[in-house]
């Protein structure tokens, strides 16, 4: 962190989102790449990625016996899901009920994909610094006939600490993060925010329900509540943290679906994940590059001075605790 | 690929740089960080990094009884290798034998540092968008006293391949691949440099020695020479590619040294990986971002349409074979 910084600075100043811009494919009202036009939607918005990265019917490879050049068709759907009607809002600018709206949708695609689907990926970029190419408050839903590697290797560390340790690793997590309060970033009745303790990107915190909750579907309407109050809180630190609109990439993992649904799935805890790029100002980002890329991540701040950066912010915002 | 982008573009010109720079940390014969004075050096140039993110005498974190709460003193040493006493030159615009002297001191590094660390990580970081610092030629070199986790994981794929398949799984692959020709980008009687069939960074390239040859200080002369003029010609590709100096991370993996030496490593094949942050010109990089980070790496080209679009600038190379 004491390094001299003569390398890439990012661009500060987010060019000026207009609230609803007629060439936007994601806004209400505006006809999109395929010539369907979108409805006059006054909260959450689902549609079919127009440019899909998995389609269900993609072609299979073909056969091959040799061990080193193996494939096989990754078939899926992409769906992408608009949070606001406005351009020029994020979660965090957005009012609990409205939070709580982008929550209960998430949790419906949840079940209409994973009826079928074993892994369905709710995944926000946000800001261009994180490959978003649309500044329309939106994430992304991407479903597949296969559990990708981050899900396959979640799967088996959770297995295998139920196993030796006869509690779910995530639940026991939060419960010692909740007792330590060491790396709490932001918490109320249901749920916790931690910078986890082997956290690597800069201003990384994951999201954890208090309660043993396996999939993003199986949350009470109370813990809904809370959850939309708990990230409102959370990103708005974030905001406050540098003086911007944060950019991130996030994600939930839960218990896989599909032909899971009728296993055991105890190991699971539902989580999120908040992975943010910036490391000492608006301008100046972590890049994961050549010792991280062949060899291993590396941390230039511990867990716990961040977590003095992000607690610094607490009384600058200006929220009621929320249920 | 077809998908519109209103995304980040980088900035394309690189600022240009001068051949001596007098503030500038790595140029011959001026003052570092920390008092130090350059010399007047000719081509390599070698020194402890002056922020080192590996310190030998890195304090003992304490020890804490709990499997969540784990974690052990990461010791090691940083070093900084200018490759040229010009500012202006990259690897592929110096002369052959000015990379055969990059090469013999990477090799002696590997001596140095390898006979007590068990993990020397040489890497270079090129261009701004991949973190580079410094736009002056050079690589670091990181020794740590533990495996990293990609050494780790690498190692134990190659383990395993050679005890299923009873050959070195990178020796076998360079074979293949020099009999099908599918995905070879350049080659010469030593050395073979491929799109490997399992790339996910658009132009990731691997560099593969056709002999068994388990770790750099291990490469006779003739494979030196070989090295020196197939990273040339691989390298000018990359740059002819997007007409710009080719930003990339590189870095090399050979068998584990320190108490390794003693140990057997044949399932280890030296090799190069080189990861290439552009997608679609010198503007529009790919995002490893969401889905990657937290589902699994997906490609936007396959590596034969990669190889498609590096082979058409075999003939604007205007370079002999070399050894
Ligand atoms: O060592 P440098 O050039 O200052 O820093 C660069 O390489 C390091 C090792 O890959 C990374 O951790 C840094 O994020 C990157 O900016
Ligand atoms: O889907 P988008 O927003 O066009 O694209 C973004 O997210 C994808 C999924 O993480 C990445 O593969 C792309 O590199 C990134 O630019």
């Amino acid at each position: 962190m004491k390094r001299p910084w003569s390398g890439q600075v990012e661009k500060e100043e987010e060019d000026q989102v207009p609230q609803h811009d007629p060439n936007n494919p994601l806004c209400p009202g505006n006809t999109r790449a395929n010539g369907e036009v979108n409805p006059d939607y006054n909260n959450t918005f689902v549609f079919e990625n127009d440019f899909p990265a998995l389609q269900p019917n993609a072609p299979d490879p073909g056969y091959n016996q040799h061990p080193l050049f193996q494939s096989k068709a990754a078939r899926g759907v992409c769906k992408v899901m608009c949070f606001h009607p406005w351009s020029d809002v994020t979660l965090p600018l957005m009012t609990l009920p409205d939070i709580i709206k982008v929550i209960d949708k998430w949790a419906e695609l949840m079940v209409d994909l994973g009826s079928t689907y074993p892994w369905v990926q709710i995944f926000e970029n946000k800001g261009a610094m994180m490959g978003c190419s649309n500044p329309h408050p939106h994430c992304q839903v991407w479903a597949s006939n296969f559990l990708p590697n981050e899900a396959t290797l979640s799967d088996r560390c959770q297995r295998e600490y139920l196993k030796t340790h006869g509690e779910p690793l995530l639940l026991q997590y939060a419960k010692m993060e909740a007792e330590k309060q060491e790396r709490v970033v932001v918490q109320n009745a249901d749920w916790l925010a931690v910078v986890p303790y082997w956290a690597t990107w800069p201003f990384q915190t994951l999201l954890l329900p208090r309660r043993h909750v396996q999939r993003l579907t199986n949350l009470t309407a109370q813990e809904r509540e809370g959850l939309a109050s708990i990230m409102k809180r959370l990103l708005t630190k974030y905001d406050n943290l540098f003086q911007i609109s944060f950019p991130y990439s996030m994600g939930w993992h839960g218990a896989p679906t599909g032909p899971y649904l009728k296993e055991d799935q105890f190991h699971w805890q539902l989580h999120a994940h908040y992975y943010p790029p910036l490391l000492r100002s608006a301008g100046v980002r972590k890049f994961m590059v050549g010792y991280e890329m062949l060899a291993q991540e590396q941390r230039d701040l511990t867990p716990e001075q961040l977590l003095i950066k992000l607690s610094s912010y607490l009384n600058c915002v200006n929220l009621t605790e929320g249920p």
